[in-house]
């Protein structure tokens, strides 16, 4: 009966169980150290069957990533309605939960190596990046960024992802409290662009303008006037 | 007589003359587009010979990017001495440099891809990250860093590794500018947690008790708040 159950999987179904017992292991241990063999086992199927729907580890390990990467640029879009930090907060709280699910898949990633690096995996990083990107500029409302402002909003993407990596390495910080600096961290980096150059600062004030006085970016700089004082 | 020359330089001197062309030709063009048959021609010797002093393409990589990378930890180190801003500063102005003189190779090793990852070219990267890391806490005279304050320099640190990657795609913003906003970001970023920890808090206040009225930290937070206001 199991083995009725098992020829009636589709190409494409049985290709996509595959991908879902990979992300689940990936997401306990590292890539590289996971063979087709625990692949195969956890999936109830030999392992010539695997490389039946998977020509090689790589090929299987780029479909996986391919939907993690989905998944996680899908988590990045938020309704364009209320204030920019309160949004920004709520996509900060999704991509923790997307780190926290898949750490040692995440680090291994990011980290690079040569069991993950590929011309494939990068270009899906390039274009998790890209999605990240592509969403705060139209909830900032801005088509035509200044490269300053692209600036800010890419090195801050990296700022993201160097900080979600040391988190995962030892998670001494509880990660509340690194998705609220995160917020704060873009503001920052905004204001100091915004510092020097007349353009930034223009668009800081109309990206701030409906902040409430309660909201993470108001709070951070009453706090900051203080630590100054 | 040249090639009398030639046959002289022993194998070390011959090594080191191929990392040399390697390095120059990876300041123009990114690893993967430059073949051997163009370093043995750099080199004035034959292909062949090449590869007797490196078995292979990845090996002469390998070698030559460790050449940069002692290159570049050494720009990292800095007198103790003179206000902390200023310090940084002049790092970040020799980071440029070399930046600036390895623009292609920067490039391709940073973005990774299959011609340039390896675990020996990503231990190399980790090394110079690690010695940069271990400068800015002699710096900041702080010998068993909190988990906040490992953040905020490692995660500064990709910071200003992404912000140099960005500035070499395209050059829009001039590099002086960027050399002197990723000290301002240090400091904002540092602010953005002390703003939340009380530790962080009294580390920042020491770190910057001693920086001048005039320099770039104090002239930061004066156009902060003007732009807030």
């Amino acid at each position: 009966m199991t083995i009725g159950v098992r020829r009636r999987m589709g190409v494409e179904e049985r290709r996509q169980q595959l991908i879902g017992v990979a992300l689940e292991l990936f997401s306990r241990r590292s890539p590289d150290e996971v063979s087709i063999d625990e692949i195969a086992a956890a999936a109830g199927i030999s392992r010539p069957l695997v490389y039946h729907y998977f020509p090689g580890k790589l090929s299987l390990y780029e479909a996986a990533l391919k939907r993690a990467s989905e998944d996680l640029a899908s988590r990045f879009v938020e309704p364009r309605e209320g204030p920019l930090g309160a949004r920004l907060l709520r996509v900060m709280h999704r991509f923790f939960d997307f780190v926290d699910d898949h750490g040692p898949g995440f680090s291994a990633l990011m980290r690079g190596g040569p069991a993950v690096g590929s011309s494939t995996t990068n270009a899906l990083i390039d274009s998790v990046r890209q999605a990240a990107y592509d969403q705060i500029l139209s909830h900032l409302r801005v088509e035509n960024p200044p490269a300053r402002l692209e600036l800010v909003v890419r090195s801050w993407i990296s700022l993201a992802e160097s900080t979600a990596l040391i988190w995962l390495d030892g998670r001494r910080i509880p990660r509340r409290e690194l998705e609220a600096q995160l917020v704060h961290d873009f503001a920052a980096l905004a204001a100091v662009s915004a510092a020097y150059d007349e353009e930034m600062a223009a668009l800081i004030r109309h990206m701030f303008k409906d902040e409430p006085t309660d909201g993470p970016f108001t709070d951070l700089v009453g706090r900051l006037i203080a630590l100054g004082s």
